[in-house]
């Protein structure tokens, strides 16, 4: 089916669903996805008929939280690996996003099908972060030297000190691959295509390579802003729309003569980039992201706060990355 | 899109995933998952190319792993209600089967797109399982007569003693309503009818209840099988296939007199149904779901073991209900 209207990929960050300082009960995470699910449908409102929204979302709270309850529980009951903790984190998310969509535009007298999906996404099994000590994303809960060495002789697992001062300095570090290709691709298309509101490649999709011929799972957190942009490669997004907990993305963040970013061409986003303006593990990767989705062929990529999309999306707001 | 070709709701049994034996291992489960996928592909191949196979599947097993890692670890991490649990495995469950599928089909050179969607089922908020003590659905450890009364007292639990004369007699039981509608009919059908192979309904689907023109998840476990059949009517299946882990159903079961059923008319299983040949939480909600399927407008259900589905499928062995 060839492709009519505009369409919109917008990557929900953590704060859209588990705010920090929440224990992350599902009245708790309800309250907050029913909010994002607002700024949403007001997003689809503002659409034409034929212009589409395609939805991904973080998961690290949840996706550490389940992780803890199993590790907690193991003598019990056998806890599952990464990619199966992702798979159930899509379900959760999926579903209170699902259905906070479903009453916002119930209540509004809309009828557009939404539905979230189980969505793998293809790494390379010989991606630099899979050898030695490489792997660079920190997850689960921090650790004294004691607990890290026990889980690293015990489980094998690749421990960092990642807060060198704090009584907790260690942390468990798993690999975080490039994102290749979303594997449901097809689906996505028929989906979105057919008008439905997807839910896809949610914490950055679940991990898997290929071998002899074969998807396997592994052991890995992808990035969702960076498995974000295959998905929006594979709508054919026009626009990619980060929301994060900032308005706009700032240079020399944290420092005295920081200043936000109204506008950059990819040229200049690079540079920041490669000048440090940007902090890894936080708003790099979502550059990162917004430059390879510019240079696959998008046309403009947005980061901004929850509250201020739609006012983004009408140029009013938010820092816009665009074609040189 | 009118509906071409025959369409095979089959619903799989706990068995498919989880052996009773087995503690819940992944890699358990992705073994049983895969031989699970290989009949499924089976009975694909033998299918024409505008057939249609939806698949359905239980989450006892899981959910209850699930329910018993959150309880254990309760005073660190707050655990999820019933509806988020039931959407969590079916994330999980859907990524084993949808990747089993993949990787089967990929092997044989077969290009069927498949997806699990998130997937909420309606029940009434008035039906009696949610009165008094009517719960009928045991979930979760067995438990002693003190812990059974502690979590009545604490949390509310409906708590029934199930094994008169175990040393854990107790359980917790929890509403099993009547399926009523499935939230995501549009999105399945549009699925169906562009070929895609779909897991829908996953452990009975995420029960919800219509409160204030919204809907909302509630604690409560709707049957597998009677929420398969709803499945069926979205997809106007042809045949519903019940995958269990016997070859045929029977009469006088467990009694000396004992005897496989080839096949019953819609009057005979209500009269056996009525006679108590099955039971309850077993047999008989299948023969139920199979009533129903039937008098709906059906052709045909079965219900057989997962080796013999595609000699089932052809007439051989299974019962077969069927209109009077």
């Amino acid at each position: 089916m060839a492709k009519n209207g505009k369409r919109i990929l917008v990557a929900l960050g953590g704060n859209a669903i588990k705010q920090a300082h929440e224990k992350g009960t599902a009245e708790e995470q309800f309250r907050n996805v029913y909010t994002t699910a607002k700024h949403l449908v007001n997003m689809i409102e503002h659409l034409g008929k034929d212009d589409r929204l395609i939805i991904t979302h973080g998961n690290g709270p949840q996706a550490g939280n389940l992780a803890l309850q199993q590790d907690i529980a193991k003598d019990v009951v056998p806890p599952q690996p990464l990619d199966v903790v992702g798979a159930m984190t899509q379900g959760q998310i999926g579903y209170m996003l699902q259905q906070c969509l479903e009453n916002i535009m119930m209540e509004k007298g809309m009828k557009v099908p939404v539905v979230a999906i189980v969505n793998q996404v293809l790494v390379d099994k010989n991606d630099p972060e899979f050898f030695g000590e490489n792997a660079s994303k920190p997850v689960g809960n921090f650790l004294t030297e004691e607990e890290a060495m026990k889980m690293k002789a015990e489980k094998g697992w690749i421990v960092k000190k990642v807060k060198p001062n704090a009584p907790k300095p260690w942390r468990r570090v798993v690999p975080s691959p490039d994102p290749i290709a979303n594997v449901e691709a097809d689906v996505i298309k028929i989906l979105v295509d057919s008008g439905v509101v997807v839910i896809a490649s949610g914490g950055g999709g679940i991990p898997v390579i290929k071998e002899d011929g074969r998807l396997v799972g592994v052991e890995a957190v992808i990035d969702k802003d960076l498995a974000g942009e295959r998905l929006a490669e594979v709508v054919e997004a026009d626009i990619f729309l980060i929301l994060t907990d900032v308005e706009k993305a700032k240079l020399n963040f944290g420092k005295p003569d920081e200043k936000e970013i109204d506008r950059m061409t990819v040229s200049e986003a690079k540079k920041y980039l490669a000048e440090g303006h940007f902090l890894p593990g936080s708003m790099g990767p979502k550059v990162k992201a917004c430059i390879r989705f510019l240079e696959w062929g998008g046309k403009e990529a947005i980061i901004t706060s929850l509250d201020k999309a739609v006012e983004a999306l009408e140029g009013r707001t938010g820092t816009h990355i665009v074609k040189d």
